[in-house]
């Protein structure tokens, strides 16, 4: 049945032509259609990703500044295939400038440092050794030498590679192992066949150190991409973020604003927080090998900067929880709700402050005045959070051992807001969470402390903190204000 | 004063020898002691660092393999040295197939494959593009061709160097475009030099291809650590971390097991769920380079995997919010507490039965017959527990429109549970959050349901069935299963 059926379907395909053969027409076009699809989509895809990366050199130009900075470097190492004296310095050798530019030359300044002096120590080392285990091999007799070059090769290469699986090696070292055992093994293996080794191996070294100092030139002088900057501006855009975030939740979650596309966006920045961990650490693990720049010292606590990424997620994590609150389909009556609109609203905006304050800490470097006047903010507004819950718990037990008509009177006040627990479950649970991350917050405050400590960040003068304040807080109101400077008096 | 001082201090550490000399004699001693302390700390470092390195030989003897397996591929294409009608057909070149081994050789053979096809592709093609322009080069003339030979390296490695910040070029053909400028750099400057262009360039590529086929063979035929099988089994044991987390945490807040290292381990399980993204996505990524192994088809829908890790993680940061409800200071009184208790206990351990029944769908690579039906027993446990909480509710809400008498009793009654709602907010969100996890685990088994259909598992047989939930649901207790049985028939 089965083949019959198919030489059925085969012949709809085909119709007579003129000439008595049969052609399958239909087949064809359907051909041609799909190598036109094809295309169309080849073309299509393409433009898309053409798009992509005309965004990504748009939105970064530094990067397209690296990549100018790589031919460039490439092109002045490429040199000494052109200019005979140099060439005849070191010769064939030349090619090891060229292949360590095309290595070790990284985005940021502090990871091409990083290879550079893992590609010249690892070389040196295993250059060291692999002239100990040559002589050795040498002096054992024709015999012996393959067996001994060829047991150290198997050996060191083993611990090497071993090596790369402890986690403070990989995280400093990885690419001088690699370096380490490529060396080894060239220089012990080509020791059985090349007579000038050690020439070999000093124009080997020489150009590679020739090419490595390029590469730390050209990418700390011509627009220096520094791993610190970049990690010091990602702790604070992310702080920035995490504010936004928590305000921007708040308020959806009380309908204040409209939910568009841009307040969408803003709630959503603590998942660039929650992302970070692998970028903040790589940067600070780079940030480690640059010298001084800009504002950073030599000696800057760069590995504090993932400790407050750590304290910031684990903020984020509890703004996460609160977006399910904002999805949830449980939603308390509005009646309630707005009995802790304005109380959930001030939490939420002095403990945004509090972040941007520290942000602003980090940004300029100074330590701000004002910080701990915020945190006693923010604890005043949760404080009066937890007096509302009081309250809305009150109105929950209405008085209930004094006279009916007392207590009857009682319950025509409360009617209004009397509801059941059920009902205001999402709303407690909201306003605890709430609660959780100002308790997050002050982990980092602790966090941003210690860097101030450790960088030893100087106080802000006067004049400055309030520009700044100004600046930072249009969003706090009057009454606070007023508050504010009646406590300071 | 303060030189007279210092001169002062210097005195005190000097005192006369016979022959009239003064010594410092303290300070040799504390010279000393400093060495021999600094020699003890680096002792005591280097024998930490030994015991690391022991320990993560010991964890994962896989690693040694690879160690050992890299060793023995370097010894064999060190032969090419070594045996001369071998060294004869290629010369010096032979220190490209050492290199490529040494580059390429990674953990799993996923990665390996990669970065293989990589090394060979990104030769092949700047081979070619470079042969070409050197064509273009030669014809133009002694005086042109550094420029063009120039301007080509600097727009080829700038353009190259610019893909490599493109996402979906960085993920999968990072390695191939540094490849690719270090060739076309090589051979179009080699070109200006080495007569034999095409023969070095032959040479080149056919002992990279000799080295990325030992690779490949080594990674693939000797203890093969597969990327795929990794990652599937990392899923599935951050599944069974999860729900001991989510076990261990309700537990915990309910104090029915005591607290000990054991619990805490279990309890911060989450964690590792928390920081597996990466490393699931660079499986995931390596995975898909692998052939069929074990019972992964060549068209095993890795992609699937970094989903359900992603909504693994969703549903980890609600328990890391749930796990700040155990420390937090605000407890709820144990009476109250006591109500919720078994409620809880049953929505927390169905729901992680749920989970664990994922992860055995995974591990067995069969469809669960019984998800359903544990899904529906977690969603009949959550409403009792929305059920207790509205029980609750009452409790806190009296009727209080009826005589003064009949209220005075109810008062009586109900005055050991009555609180006010501040108190039982903690239990309130520590329920609600418990609730919005089970809501989350949907998401784990709409991915995981994902997963079957696009592997296409089978549905498991009833015997196994039975066996692998008796194996996996020890802690359910026998009225569930009564129950069970009841729903059954």
């Amino acid at each position: 049945m089965a083949p019959e059926k198919k030489a059925i379907e085969g012949v709809e395909w085909r119709i007579n032509v003129g000439d008595g053969s049969s052609k399958s027409l239909v087949e064809e076009e359907r051909f041609a259609t799909r190598i036109w699809l094809g295309i169309k989509s080849l073309i299509l895809k393409f433009l898309i990703f053409f798009k992509k990366a005309r965004d990504i050199g748009a939105n970064d130009p530094r990067k397209i500044a690296h990549c100018v900075k790589v031919g460039m470097a490439l092109s002045v190492v490429s040199l000494f295939y052109y200019v005979r004296p140099l060439y005849d310095g070191v010769g064939g050798n030349a090619m090891w400038a060229i292949m360590t530019v095309v290595v070790v030359f990284e985005n940021t300044v502090g990871a091409t440092i990083c290879k550079c002096l893992n590609r010249v120590c690892g070389t040196s080392l295993a250059g060291m050794l692999a002239f100990g285990v040559h002589w050795v091999a040498t002096k054992s007799g024709e015999k012996f030498e393959p067996l001994i070059v060829g047991a150290s090769i198997f050996m060191l290469a083993s611990a090497a590679t071993f090596s790369r699986f402890i986690p403070s090696v990989k995280q400093r070292f990885d690419y001088g192992a690699m370096i380490f055992i490529l060396t080894f093994s060239l220089i012990t293996v080509s020791g059985y066949r090349v007579d000038k080794l050690f020439e070999m191996a000093h124009d080997r070294i020489s150009t590679i150190i020739v090419g490595t100092s390029l590469c730390i030139f050209v990418s700390m002088l011509i627009c220096p991409i520094w791993a610190g900057r970049d990690l010091h501006t990602l702790t604070t855009t992310n702080m920035d973020k995490l504010a936004n975030s928590l305000d921007g939740c708040v308020a959806e979650y009380f309908n204040s604003n409209e939910s568009d596309e841009e307040s969408d966006k803003k709630i959503l920045g603590y998942k660039c927080v929650l992302s970070s961990k692998a970028s903040e650490e790589s940067m600070a693990n780079f940030a480690k090998w640059e010298p001084a720049h800009g504002n950073f010292g030599f000696k800057h606590p760069w590995k504090q900067y993932p400790k407050i990424g750590a304290s910031m997620r684990n903020c984020a994590y509890c703004i996460e929880a609160l977006t399910s609150c904002i999805l949830s389909e449980n939603q308390a009556p509005d009646l309630i709700k707005n009995q802790l609109r304005d109380v959930c609203l001030k939490v939420s905006s002095t403990s945004s402050t509090v972040i941007r304050e520290l942000s602003t800490t980090i940004k300029t470097m100074k330590r701000s005045s004002d910080i701990d006047f915020l945190s006693e903010e923010t604890s005043i507004a949760v404080e009066e959070l937890q007096e509302t819950l009081r309250t809305l718990s009150n109105l929950h037990n209405p008085p209930i051992n004094i006279g009916a008509e007392t207590n009857s009177a009682a319950a025509d006040e409360t009617d209004a807001t009397l509801v059941p627990l059920i009902e205001v479950i999402p709303l407690v649970t909201f306003a605890s969470l709430l609660i959780e991350i100002t308790t997050r917050i002050k982990g980092i405050v602790n966090a941003v402390d210690e860097l101030a400590n450790l960088a030893e960040f100087k106080v802000e003068a006067d004049e400055n903190c309030d520009k700044s304040r100004s600046n930072n807080r249009v969003e706090q109101d009057l009454d606070e204000k007023t508050m504010k400077t009646l406590q300071k008096v």
